[in-house]
């Protein structure tokens, strides 16, 4: 699978993930995919003869030996020479594929060269020919410009992914090693799943789930405010099994980090609950980071910062310790005088014999880490088949059958209710049948309605639980809910806040449709519905800034039906993110609304028109379709023909065929109205230059919602005068 | 002018700012405006007779003395049961305004009277007759979803912008007490603003400009991001005149802070380089909170965060320190119990004599400070005659006589740039008329082309110079530029990143826009021109996203004239924010382009037909209206009329008239082709239904810009295609 060369693949590999701080360092070249990253997982059922088959010729006790040998290589390593020559060849694979494209960062793959080689050589346990083992660690380069440091580590370690070709073609058109990590940033996250899914399904006698997260970071990571939101929660919930090494190399990219970040980030780190250590020498003090390793290891109720001073660039005689060698290609005579430097006489992208042949255990050893796992999976699945059915089930990302059926419907005499109420009664029905489904709000559990009542919340004492409590921090809990879809296909997170601070946790949600996280956002009060807390509470412009975004479902339902059609179509779209729009005041449930409805993305609820040719076509979404359809019960008194139509998801519309798209907007039916309370910005493609959009193109006020509306003019007589104008004027 | 209270100028003043952290805190209710937060400034000017008139009237010694007995109240202030008695006047006024509205927080307004009370009754100068008097001290309620502590000093203190009226209508439709505070989260930043000025244009005898940011905050603001981001820059920057007082209530609106805020804060800020004081008893501790004044003031080279530690609904006796207070009215049951507790015999929105005398005071010596200040200005400019012309024109932001002939011009021979470069020209030709041009990048300098080469770094040490080093911290920095806009009229901040990093700072930009702060966002790298840093860093969507916000300027321009002609248009814009999106890659300069064609918006660079009539009509933007241009001469040569317009700014062109419109547009002309390397969201405006867009509506790849442009079909032989196409379907 991964080995693969098809362009398609490759694409579908560089839209999954992202090192968000990464790609926040340089403007002009970088990336890197890690084996976490990938959402597919070629899962236990098609593993499992394949680890009956390894567990038969490799009996227990050698596996625990195989394990053994690869955790004690923290104290008893190679031969010294050895790993210095190990690492200088990452150093030069960086070096060198920078150097061919002319383009990308040489500058922190050359001094975070050591503590790569340490973590892929010697820390970590991964199968290099199964990137998606579940029980792998996770390794997060959070400065993930440096991608080429990840690259050269998974060619050495024997992935597919990236072969002698893939650095050739290091950020060129169809290549597997594009500009920036398509990884992501998910401090503390991965781990977050760990903490949870160890509670969740770890027994006495099994840890089936018991592995790592490694992240690699940089100042100018430190700097931006979301890593103090994610490492605040890692803090607060104590990830031990977070670790994370931070570069301290003092250059960002305009030049020294002295002119703009000078505070204590020990400090800092202790303040936020974090065990730090320092690691003075982190260019040839292989030994003290091995150290801080194992020091971080044992520390279990809390997450490590390992401080690793660094000079960027190492090796680099002239360009050393300073911003230009943080984003630009060293040139071909500096590239020279860092080999005689460091005393390296090969050819450009060589891999010595003797360091292939070091590294090339990875491969085995890796089979059997997963063999052993799945030896001992298999045990654990004959004494706890419930927990290894659920487990499985996370793994693979396989829904229970007949799941959807959980989902509750409504009709038109069922009594009207806020489409966040109706969410809640999703999410918690939802919550029964889906074990991988968890989530929170960002401080507003009671105005988003996102208990899960059944669960009690996730904290340091009780990981098992499923509330997450992310207190008033949106861009980290994106992040977070990212992480946690890419750890397992069976993870389905949730997130929640009002609709229109997605503006702080915008990257994140971008992130989540750029890396197919299908994360469920649910954001409610999504108008001027939010009344009295005024503009700065009353989204405008987000419903059209998000159907402009690529790969993701913006959905507004109506009612009771379509909230469930909508978290239906959230859950089935795994490999996008979906945002779900919800009202805060209470809503009828329309007569026509349904869930397949929404699942086709547009739909009439309503006509008494015939031959596909009413008179006009009235067009809303979420709270304004009621207004839609009382307006044309009074147009219709009036003897007009007139349809109704729910337009939940233009993602959706878009997807179906021409003729059912033909038969909700007739071509030659151009009187047509809309009406949505939010910008009317891209309606003209609904509506056409002979319709009429109804919306809001200005900023909202402090007054209750429903004068809002009335003095905004977003009513059914507004409706009704348009459909009028638009009729008359055909 | 503020006491009028037409709905007009109410709605100006609701859509001027905004408590950042405040509208964070609860989805339901609340607002508040603070006298710095008022654009206009009723200049020097009209101020100066008025001025002089005082001064006759109080002699310096005299205004001494007053200044001094304001400083003094820190000491020894009035009768303490009648401090006691104005503390209680706060919080009912609090408690009745919310309960009236049914909708509102009392929590944070009970809590926080005593430090409410102290700071403008005692501490702070301001002139209550005048809000917008250079030299007030600055108050910025972050937390302001208790914006009812605010608006109940603000009736205390004698301001006409909070009447008994506008208490009575708190967060009700046209009211001037809307339902958040229309203020704008600002640690750090208007201070920064005084240092800098300060630090121009103070002189050994006369400190003109002098004076104080008072913030208060609480644990929700201190959860964002941003906040570490503007507390991490405030304590490089040593901004010694910040004074953070932060509301220790321990609870959120999803509970107590335990759930998700575990951290040590004081240690956090100590971290950051500030001053760190602790108040144990915030609720009747008085003496212990004007302690800490006293000791944050005498701290000069760092800001200080005093942690006041404090009952949230203080006297309400079964709600206090509880969630539920924080966000819903008491209820008139615990209305009557908290008046009885607090011994409150008077009746909703009373101010009880005596507290309205001890008030009463601060109208006549707010007058008396500013005449003093104005005579101290007076002198000012007799020694220092450039100086205060300038600083003058700072406080007005009158902007110098043809200041726009700096901006340069080019024509089609002179060589190509890339606008981003053509930018840093325009920003080093602005730097040397305008005085209140100040700036910076968000650590990317040299890929923003953001340096000002005649002026140095603004650091600590060097507060006047004029280049911000930000960091790696865009959110931080939309807000501290919204500060400085909103400081003085004449200040004129910029500040750079990538444009598809305008998604960490887009709650900052909407800011900009509500506030109508004229912040102007050089934003580069505009395209998947920014080729093999991959898809994390190709805006694809943004440009469609800010054309669907409210308020704001996006312009694109495509060479040397139109950059400098979006230049003149963001300075002439002063009450909404301009992004400039800038290319990465070198542009030729188009024959027909200019100045005064981006003042409207769109124009015709180029056409070949007559009457008003071409075959076809062109459009582009930015870097893609060259790509259009070729397809002209390319159809030109095959006998076609084709006009080529330039759209650089949506939002101007929107505002001119229909028959300029009809002659850049004609209706009769639907044979249509647009241009643009983003998103073709909201073009059917443009081209109609019967036209084309040629755009990207997926997410880009890394390679080479070249490349992509290609391989997305971004090309001359696109544009030509898809002209012939619409022209023969007519």
């Amino acid at each position: 699978m991964a080995s693969t060369s098809s362009l398609t693949l490759s694409q579908a590999l560089q839209a999954q993930a992202i090192s968000y701080h990464a790609f926040r360092q340089s403007p002009d070249n970088r990336i890197s995919f890690s084996p976490h990253s990938f959402p597919a997982f070629f899962g236990l059922k098609s593993m499992a003869p394949r680890s009956a088959t390894s567990s038969r010729r490799l009996p227990t006790r050698q596996l625990r030996q195989v394990r053994a040998a690869v955790v004690e290589t923290l104290d008893a390593t190679a031969e010294a020479s050895l790993v210095e020559k190990s690492i200088n060849t990452i150093r030069f694979l960086a070096i060198d594929a920078v150097e061919k494209a002319n383009s990308g960062h040489p500058g922190l793959p050359m001094g975070c060269a050591p503590m790569g080689h340490i973590l892929y050589d010697e820390v970590m346990r991964y199968n290099p020919k199964n990137p998606y083992w579940f029980n792998r660690d996770r390794f997060v380069l959070s400065a993930g410009h440096g991608c080429m440091l990840q690259y050269a580590l998974l060619h050495l370690a024997g992935y597919d992914s990236v072969q002698e070709e893939d650095l050739k073609n290091f950020r060129q058109w169809g290549s597997r090693t594009p500009g920036h990590p398509e990884n992501f940033e998910t401090s503390g996250v991965e781990v977050t799943t760990e903490k949870h899914l160890a509670a969740r399904y770890n027994k006495p006698d099994i840890d089936i789930v018991d592995h790592y997260t490694y992240v690699i970071l940089g100042d100018g990571c430190q700097m931006e405010g979301i890593s103090n939101e994610a490492c605040s929660l890692a803090g607060h919930w104590g990830l031990g099994k977070l670790i994370a090494l931070y570069d301290d190399n003092h250059i960002s990219i305009d030049g020294d980090t002295d002119i703009a970040f000078t505070e204590d980030v020990d400090k800092r780190f202790e303040a936020l609950g974090w065990h730090v250590i320092w690691v003075k020498n982190g260019n040839t003090g292989y030994d003290d980071i091995r150290a801080a390793i194992k020091e971080a290891k044992v520390v279990k109720d809390k997450p490590t910062l390992i401080k690793v001073t660094t000079t960027i660039g190492f090796g680099s005689p002239n360009k050393a310790n300073s911003y230009s060698v943080h984003g630009s290609a060293l040139g071909a005579k500096e590239v020279d005088a860092t080999r005689k430097n460091l005393g390296w006489p090969y050819e450009p992208l060589h891999v010595p014999e003797d360091v292939k042949k070091h590294w090339s255990r990875h491969i085995p050893d890796g089979a059997a880490l997963e063999a052993e796992w799945n030896a001992k999976f298999a045990e654990y699945e004959k004494k706890y088949k419930e927990e290894a059915a659920e487990l499985k089930s996370i793994i693979t990302g396989e829904l229970p059958v007949g799941w959807e059926k959980a989902l509750p419907t409504y009709t038109p005499e069922s009594p009207p209710v806020a489409t966040r109420n109706l969410s809640q009664t999703c999410l918690n029905a939802l919550a029964k049948v889906l074990p991988g489904f968890i989530g929170g709000s960002a401080d507003l559990s009671s105005a988003n309605m996102t208990i899960i009542k059944m669960f009690g919340d996730f904290q340091k004492d009780t990981p098992e639980e499923r509330n997450f409590r992310f207190g008033v921090r949106e861009h980290g809990m994106g992040a977070i809910c990212n992480g946690i879809a890419l750890h397992s296909p069976g993870m389905i997170p949730y997130c929640a806040t009002i609709f229109v601070f997605t503006d702080y946790m915008r990257a994140a949600i971008r992130i989540s449709a750029l890396c197919e996280a299908g994360v469920i956002y649910v954001m409610t009060h999504d108008s001027i519905c939010i009344g009295e807390d005024g503009p700065t509470h009353q989204p405008i412009e987000h419903l059209a800034s998000f159907r402009a975004m690529p790969n993701i479902l913006m959905l507004r339902p109506a009612d009771g039906n379509e909230t469930a059609g909508a978290y239906k179509a959230a859950i089935l779209n795994k490999k996008r993110p979906s945002i779900l729009a919800l009202s805060r005041h209470k809503l009828p449930h329309l007569p026509g609304s349904s869930i397949e409805g929404v699942e086709k993305g547009g739909y009439i609820i309503s006509d008494n028109s015939s031959s596909n040719n009413p008179d006009v076509i009235l067009i809303g979404t979420g709270s304004e379709l009621e207004i839609a359809a009382r307006a044309a019960d009074e147009l219709r008194k009036e003897g007009r023909g007139v349809r109704v139509v729910s337009l939940v998801s233009w993602e959706l519309f878009d997807e179906q065929s021409d003729a059912y798209k033909e038969s909700v907007f007739p071509a030659a039916v151009s009187a047509r109205v809309s009406i949505e309370a939010g910008s009317t910005f891209g309606w003209e493609k609904i509506v056409g230059s002979a319709g009429k959009a109804i919306g809001i193109d200005h900023f909202g006020a402090s007054a209750p919602s429903a004068r809002l509306f009335k003095e905004f003019g977003i009513t059914v007589e507004a409706v009704i005068a348009a459909a009028k104008e638009v009729s008359y004027s055909q």
